[in-house]
């Protein structure tokens, strides 16, 4: 059975509170329901983590090689800078797909750019929580990974 | 039925022929019929249509104002400075997922930015001839296409 | 009798209905009539064309060296990037008058910068359609056209 | 009765004798006496001032407040750095159009951007002295100034 | 009764001893106790707290929702890049003031941006251990925190 | 008895009328009152002076070695390009605390950059009208101003 | 029989008469009768195309593929901008040679950098209707193009 | 009895297993190995630590400053943007020797500027595990640490 | 008889007091004294003024057409920005020699540029008070001005 | 009878060992010998030079004013920055063709501008040997070389 | 018997004298004396040459491939912007370790980047003297070079 | 009796055949007789030196140290870059005058900076062969070098 971690960088533990008018207000718990659902569907099993440091999101993608075909990956803020996440991902064998819930390429300058991007296997951006849905097929869709 | 226009910029119509360890061995045509199954699973009619023209381009968005409940675009080269097709997006009240068959972000420099992408609903890039499929359920997830 | 060609680039045909809180609600039908009134008060000939292809614009640029004595041209997004375009107004001697509905100055950076300005006659922007009748105007107090 | 400040900023008081082969050999005196006259055709009170000082001119700004409906203003070297200009005129509710004798785009890197065009109401340049007449019409197209 | 967390970033736990011809020789002990009581005086009570990781912050700022007024902020180093801090800040509803040692305008060239100070409520910096108490009562002078 | 001068640059003449969505309605003779007020509880003297002059307000920086302890100082536009002022407070032995009504680093990216900063004892922004009360504490905060 | 398809671009239709100090005198036909005796001279068979179209270009390379063995190729203003025509020239087998009749090093910043340069073979620039016989013989110098 | 910390970054605990091209098949344990026993020779005591997250990071630095006489510091990704860790090494008396398995210099752009080389006392670059052992000896070169 | 007009822009009226480890402890009174004489020496008679407004100085340029032979100028802080000083100079057929007291290549950055430089006659930087006797040698070297 | 010298610059002298899959295999004198014939059939003489050091290709450039027509010049690696170079072209009546074995257009962004260029008479690169060969015919097709 | 040539660039001859805050007050011939005696301890020869000119340093790196297993080389102000030593070093066989006696990455910005450093084989600066001990220790490490 | 050395690089030696309109139609033999004479009246022995090479340029700074109290030195290209040049006269303690014949200011961009300017005592420019004798003056004016 395919497994995917679906993984989640900083301050999406306060989304629906969060800037409501760019985020939306259902919380990262409403959209895990609705992933395992829409994985569930397709005989894939997710499992979920989310945190705030950036040392904790490299020990995650570290965890990852152990079990999981892939990871879908929404690394907030840190999408922008971290070289460390980076090069965790660049480390290890898993593949992941880059998602976020809004378009970043129609925010601030500083958000447009993804230092995480080159190394992943691709990107999804502007769907909301059904970003994280295509993510999953985006990520059965790779090879190796799907069956 | 929701209708949806694919549409295919600059040198797209040399698929499977052009740069294929960049784009794979898959013709568009072969891509086309993919599309058209996927979409026909859900219900959606497509469209498929090309040029290398800008100005082509920019006619056929204007002319899916007409039926069309949006578009899955693959700008093609025009991403990176068509100003004047994402004037044509921005002028139009149907909605645009852009499309990439590669991880433009893992490629030269000139290639990472789209000035189109701000005036779309969101971006899949990466996936190869999946990112067309997820192209047509990522427009089916936007508000007022699918259903 | 004088003769003028005003010249509009791409999705000006869109006018009216594109973006109205920029570009206002008048269509481009409409500015033609208040500018061929305007022009024969003034005893001169308009005569208009419109298109969405770089291409074309570029032949009708050509075109103008046969019986006009000047162009009023809004060159929409091609204003930014097309060299083409200035290329083809330094090759003619038909002088040009740039003009543009909206204050370019005041929106994104990259619509501050017009890469035709350099070659035309002078610029006038941000009057709306009032723009084009100062166009005409501006176009009868270069040296040689007007009188 | 429309009334129009036309303000001119620094060594624009040396026109005709300045760098002749760049901005003629009018002088501002013989300008201001054509505008005059076009003002006059419209029904419309003009009224003239120069200054060499930033602090004057914010101040003549200042005083446009009082009685005037629209200034027509050419901020000479200031255009290019003088931000408190800029405030000035996005403090006071009257609209300006600023212009210029020459084409300012076809001159040195640093004239090309004016810092005061964002707060303007439009832009009118490169027809010598017509810029002024050009500009109070341009002025008079405004919403609720003509008229 | 006004509560305000007094939040300080990566190495401000070495003052006194860090630098200190830069810093001063007061120890963040020294600060505590001065705020405190300066905070006594206006009848806010003030708590602090201090954390070298990144993480930990995003978690001090996510858990002031909880009971707190206002948040006196020294990012410390992550003022130049922390986008994850930046995002903290703008997720929760808890006004915040920036506050800096020293003039960080006066220093190298990567201190002089802080990518925090858009979304915070103001700035305040280079007056020492005086910038707490400024702090302070800056936070009492926005609206809805000082009774 | 402490002397400090409240100086502000151009344009603050119309505070309460200029922008009032960013400036807010208070006038600058209101700000005079609160802050002559706060001054007075501290036993601290304060005289105010405008200018929309560069060289009037170089003036008056020199003039305040006469007398004055410190000059609390809002440079208005200046604060982004007059070296003349930065210079002038560089020469002279009273210290200067910059202050700015608005949150300067939420705004427009001309406005981040204070060129006056770095040789300013501190900077205070984004508290409206405090920010001159703050200014005034801050200034008795300064090694030999209060007392 | 070496065959070879000599492409040029926007306004190279206007050549001798558009601005003749810097292209010269020679009109297009005039130039593709001495390439043609130059390149019958070495037994080669010539093609000439010219288009002011993006999208006429893009198809004119990949006709190309059908009976050519290189392309000796001016693009014009499409030089500095047009990834369309570099995808077009990367996505075919015929090799390129770019040629310009001026030293474009020698010209306008903007018209320094040739985007189609990096998938050509090789350039040759500043020698008139020279460089176009020099490209002929270039392209004769590449492997498997000259007998 | 010298004491020396060498300290590894984020994803060298993965060495031997990541990017084997880049950093090579030995891994970290293999490393200390190698690195105690070059240190032992030296009549130096080395004490391993190796975490992934800055804050952890910092931590270390500021505790090496109770009785260690040096620090090799392998910062990983962190050297490309942690100021935090820039100013953890400055606050602290402890002399850091920077070292990097790879040639960063013949790397990705982003990776050639290290933000923490200003603060330490030099930098080694390029020589696989070696650049361990040769940082030991740098450290012992250094006036105060070695004898 | 040769008439030189010795122009100061702002600040160098505290010349002596202001930073003196820069520019010294000579004051402009004591400059003008030993210039006056140096003059004298070569039959050249000197005039002097000092302002620090920009209106001032184009005033004080416009001025010295009526009978000034050519103008030394040091124009302070408005070297690196004033083009409205440019303009002026530029205006003018004075010849006007641009002087400094330090060597502004060897300071801050925002100092090492000249917006002026370009329409003087030439420079002279970095010998003190000398710098302006050097000037008027110079200015006595300019064709059409010593005699 | 034309004389050509035809002078290369350093690291020229290593040719044929020197990254062969970048520069080929073909030795310095194997091209001399074959633009030596090459020359010869078109009745011209070549003399060949090659020197490492910036100072010696200056003077060989003055000394070929003595009885040479053109010169064929490959600058290595200076053409990227030595303006000593280019002034020594500039300086000198015979006009230069530059040439490049490599497309230098293709290479590391720092090979991609060349600062000889705007004082060359033309630019070729790209063809190997044969670059010398297209860049002896270059110089004959110059007005005034070729008899 | 291992040979090394330690090569030394422009103004290192002047070691001792120059600059000595910044380089110390050893000599280069001191330097040289410690050097060998460093390398015979560890069995390797070494040979000394220093030139200010950067076509001798090209000719030296070239006559190392007689003989050398490596090359210690301190490039001096050459490390900047010599693109010429670069092709010299990627040229030859020859391992070449680049070091330098003080930190660069401390010093101006202009010295932080190394042009040469991607086609070394590593980089050690900051440690004085010591640089060419580590740096002949750092070439014994290298494979093929140290027996 | 004080020495000078009057140094000129590269391409001086060619002034007068030069590029006329640019540096005049003066030899730099001419030049050399007019500075002799000019010193021999103020009672300084000048002596002469010209290369085209930046090592013996280097070589000519380092040789001044003995016997000679300054340098009157016009580096020609390498002003623009030479960093060896730069370190070579930081290096010695004889004060350089740097000279240019013509405004460096209103030439090309890339000869507005002088990477040697900081590091010498002033500079002069723009006033022909009168350049070199205010650089001997100047020379005279600093402290130490005049008697």
């Amino acid at each position: 059975m395919t497994r995917i971690l679906v993984l989640n960088g900083p301050n999406l533990n306060l989304l629906g509170e969060r800037e409501p008018d760019v985020y939306g207000t259902v919380t990262l718990a409403g959209i895990e329901v609705a992933v395992a659902a829409h994985a569930a569907e397709r005989g894939v099993e997710v499992q979920f983590q989310q945190a705030n440091g950036e040392g904790e999101l490299v020990d995650a993608i570290h965890g990852a090689r152990d079990g999981f075909d892939a990871i879908v990956f929404n690394p907030g803020a840190y999408t922008h800078y971290s070289i460390a996440l980076r090069d965790a991902i660049a480390a290890v064998a898993v593949p992941v797909v880059e998602v976020h819930l809004s378009n970043i390429a129609s925010r601030e300058d500083f958000r447009r750019e993804s230092v995480i991007a080159p190394v992943c296997a691709g990107q999804i951006a502007g769907f909301g929580a059904a970003s994280y849905m295509l993510g999953v097929d985006a990520a059965l869709s790779l090879p190796g990974v799907g069956a």
